[in-house]
């Protein structure tokens, strides 16, 4: 299907269908373009920022502030990854020059032209659609928060030469590095489903797999229950365009899955009748139920995680000293978040922040006055349906199929804060 | 009170004070930082983006992205100022980088640093305190989403040579230059009553009134009903640091009033017994009712615009092409919106996005297919006051004292869209 000739062949039938089928959307895949406003704005000149940091036409952030994503540790060679730095993070959105990145195999994401890029749906649908950016932007849209979480958040899978991964839980020095792979924007697109509704998918589509135009063909398989649920073709990230190093110009946002299944740089969906392995799919695990394959380990556990104060971080003095953090679910919407500042013995109710929503972060606060002494603190979520996150033991008894465990801080009596996670035994 | 010395000894006092009163804040005041994690991430050598505009630390856009804030007309010697370009804009936030920026008599946004930085609370106060950056950050904090809007925003005001405003409604050509003067953020912060209530404010403190660090002292009065209310002290936008042009490193926001009253770069609150006028308190009318002294013309009217299409922009062909548009009240909530696309005649409900919060943008979608005949597009707002956009009829015969008329665009049989507000007669 990536032949130029093929795709041409598919372009001119999917106009053809579309434009004879008289549906809402008729007239959609049309020649010709929205002469865009960027055409009159892009004539003045921009200036390099002055010595104040001031660029009138977009600005930039004071040069005082010197918070950046960090590489992934030992993904040099291996990866572009780098980790969004939560211990200054405020409120719920991730800045998208913060938000983190894990790419596999190529070094840089891919310039793509918007103008020259083509979304194709094909496969076992009654109608073949190609569509350009134009043409997606004119349909139907929704706005929303929701969190991308890589499946190796907050365990060593990933940080280890050997990839093995799960050893590293107690060795992360910051909530950067232990819960870095987790970043939250409000996305704005077209809904997967209405493409798909528009293509008509044959009842015997039952999978999706979704295809990236970067160098390394990045490639992920989806239940068609979840691409007609609630994914989006995502064109806008905060505002503004998607990022390159975030699937620019669209990309899919599969909302409380695993972040693998969030395929960038979007080029390709075909339906198919089947569960397809790709070099990546290791997010899940295919099981068979009552003889039909189901894929679990899909969806990201209720978790939470205080990143005011965390590893690296100090508490200058005793006296009131407000503890934050977040709190997402895969499954839905945070209900409860409770803090221990004692060790775990007891648990208080802390404040969620408006606005609360379903498969996207939530901020916390918990007021705290800190007495001087050597004591931990930690956070733990609950979720709409009724899932409490689970301690590390219960974790650890589970062979580690569920990460979502209660991360502890311990705050020393100098203020320096610190990694508590129990070694491993 | 602007001297060293007289600063000194109220910074003296106020840390004597705060620290004998054993309060929950006891301690806030002492000597110290946070050892910021920013120390061990800002030793690493961020290196330039590539030639795909990717940097690992802190992201960049795709070059291929020319959405940019626009100067204000006439205004480029005078003033600072700049554009949001609404018909770019998607969901609710105003990306940082293309907030509006309006400065009134100085050319640039002071470049602070945060650690000289300090904010004093004085006057009729029990207590005087003075606060460093660090100390602001370990207080009660919240994050909350609000729109700041010009109160020149749609009208002409300050974009004519004389000042007049007023004269330049259907002269806008895009709606960057109509409603760019609004911009909608995440904003994190103390609210401004615990600062005040940690100070204590005596029974004769009936106004504040607020100072910029600026070159220019920008200085606004407020009653202390509305300061003890919802302002935020914020030092957080959209997640991160306030922008220079924004306030950096902290600025006061008072949700749903008119934008000039948002001082940045915060640096000094007085609590007073009366108004007191500046230089640029025209942003309000004093009343007085009932022997007392009233603000109005304070809270920001309900106001809706559609963004896309909107002028400049072309709709390309006939079919089905998604109305979107931004709706806001300075006095609650959004409601309902209204789309007619027949000039007016008849209004059908368009979809609100969520979440739709007080004294925010909401994100309103309408599905419309265009027959390719020339029609007028237009929104109407309502918010939970009951109150409803005016017409631009009802508007003028209310000599523009609320400025939250409809603003109509109309579509031409080439597609194209243009400005659609009648000449005032």
């Amino acid at each position: 299907m990536d032949s130029k000739d093929k795709e041409t062949k598919v372009k001119q039938a999917s106009r053809r269908r579309f434009l004879t089928q008289g549906a809402a959307l008729a007239g959609l895949a049309a020649v010709g373009g929205m002469r865009s406003v960027h055409a009159q704005v892009s004539e003045a000149s921009p200036r390099p920022p002055d010595e104040t940091g001031f660029d009138v036409y977009y600005g930039v952030r004071s040069h005082f502030e010197t918070s950046v994503r960090e590489r992934i540790p030992g993904q040099e060679v291996f990866m572009q990854g780098s980790l969004t730095p939560h211990q200054d993070s405020m409120g719920i959105i991730t800045p998208s020059g913060l938000h983190y990145t894990n790419v596999r195999f190529h070094q840089n994401p891919p310039a793509i032209d918007p103008r020259q890029h083509h979304l194709l749906i094909h496969g076992l649908v009654d109608r073949p659609l190609i569509f350009t950016m134009e043409e997606l932007k004119r349909l139907p849209s929704v706005s929303r928060f929701h969190f991308i979480e890589c499946t190796s958040n907050t365990s060593g899978i990933g940080t280890s030469a050997a990839q093995g991964g799960g050893g590293f839980h107690n060795g992360f020095r910051t909530v950067q590095e232990s819960h870095g792979k987790l970043s939250n924007s409000q996305w704005t697109g077209v809904l997967l489903s209405t493409l798909l509704r528009e293509a008509g998918v044959k009842k015997d589509g039952t999978w999706i797999i979704s295809e990236s135009a970067d160098a390394g063909h990045h490639t992920q398989p989806l239940p068609i229950e979840k691409a007609m649920d609630d994914c989006l073709v995502a064109y806008g990230q905060n505002g503004e365009a998607v990022r390159p190093e975030n699937g620019y110009p669209v990309r899919l946002v599969v909302p409380g899955s695993i972040g693998i299944n969030n395929v960038k740089h979007l080029r390709r969906i075909k339906v198919v009748d089947e569960f397809y392995k790709f070099r990546w799919s290791y997010g899940g695990r295919l099981a068979n139920v009552g003889g039909k394959t189901v894929w679990t380990g899909f969806v990201k556990p209720v978790k939470s995680v205080i990143t005011h104060p965390s590893g690296g971080m100090r508490v200058p003095s005793p006296g009131f000293f407000e503890i934050r953090g977040l709190a997402w679910s895969g499954a839905g919407t945070i209900r409860r978040v409770e803090v221990s500042t004692d060790g775990g013995q007891t648990w208080k109710d802390a404040q969620l922040e408006d606005p609360v929503l379903p498969k996207a972060c939530t901020r916390f606060t918990f007021p705290w006055t800190w007495n001087g002494q050597e004591i931990m603190i930690q956070s733990r979520a609950t979720d709409d349906k009724g899932v409490i996150q689970q301690t590390f033991a219960e974790y650890t008894a589970n062979s580690g199929s569920q990460n979502g465990f209660i991360y502890p801080w311990k705050v020393t009596r100098e203020g320096s804060v610190e990694n508590a996670l129990p070694v491993p035994a």
